[in-house]
């Protein structure tokens, strides 16, 4: 029985490694949501239920996640703006990768504090110039770790949370996203 | 003057646009936030101050987010999970984009509500399969959209909207992202 460690619990993720090289159906997750338009900036997430390793999970409450822009981005700054939420998405997985990773790795880590910053010039959103991507130009991320052990030490925890992230994968290789128009919708139109 | 028009300012709006053409400096956006590590799946995210229009802008109070992962995956489920939140930053990138850019048009949008899911393989997280990817394979978004218009013109503003999304354009386009060790923490070593 392995002891919990980085406050993961070490025996439970070899047993779900060891199910998932079992029967790769374990590892299939289906992570969804629903938003709604509120006005202007503003509009809101339900986060609930989710599937994985064969079964639907409910939440015992919903998650309700607020996006708004702030008054310069003609919001009313109600909650962080979506490009704000990538960061947090991101800043989220790849500390939860550091962390899960060492901890696999019997590498005790003490505290991660990270910093982010994304560049991103409003002329791509405002079609002033098509020359300009709408998205971030770029992301900086800067990386505090407190464990017993060297910078090198800490740069392979780094690029270990870079390796298995999951949206950083998402943030730097890109996804396909399909868009269509509600088919009942379609259909009444 | 313009009025208002789906909660946006089109006033504000056309004056940035004839701000940035005559100066691009305006555009020039830098979003940031601070992360820390709590425990386990468990980290927080405080989002405050942006750069934009040659200043810099700080919230009254600064919005704090909380990731977090269900108990399938080793957490407490204290919050959405970093994947759950990618979603949250496209959900709301997309309804924005449709609605601002719907307001510069003068289309009047009554409702929008969206449903979005990704599918994501674990074994690419966990490094079970290095042929698996880390991130979502796909994401699939269904807009419905409450407007005096037919299919076609619904079909028209999604269209803007995935042309026009920051979010969009980062999560389909990829972007660089540039992690290192905090220098002073380098030095330290």
């Amino acid at each position: 029985m392995l002891t919990p460690m980085n406050g993961v619990d070490r025996q439970k993720l070899f047993d779900t490694i060891d199910a998932i090289t079992a029967d790769k159906t374990i590892a299939r997750f289906k992570f969804r949501l629903r938003n709604k338009w509120v006005d202007g900036g503003e509009n809101r997430s339900r986060v609930d239920d989710y599937d994985g390793a064969n079964q639907t999970f409910r939440r015992e409450a919903p998650f309700e996640l607020v996006n708004d822009e702030p008054p310069v981005l003609l919001g009313t700054d109600r909650g962080p703006n979506p490009v704000e939420y990538v960061l947090h998405a991101l800043a989220g997985c790849l500390t939860t990768s550091l962390v899960y990773h060492a901890a696999a790795k019997g590498i005790e880590v003490k505290g991660v504090t990270t910093r982010f910053e994304g560049d991103l010039d409003l002329r791509g959103f405002l079609g002033i110039d098509s020359n300009v991507r709408r998205g971030y130009q770029g992301i900086r991320v800067v990386f505090d770790i407190d464990a017993d052990m060297d910078e090198a030490g800490k740069r392979e925890l780094i690029k270990t949370a870079q390796k298995y992230s999951p949206v950083y994968d998402i943030v730097t290789n890109g996804v396909p996203v399909a868009c269509v128009l509600d088919a009942r919708q379609a259909q009444a139109a």
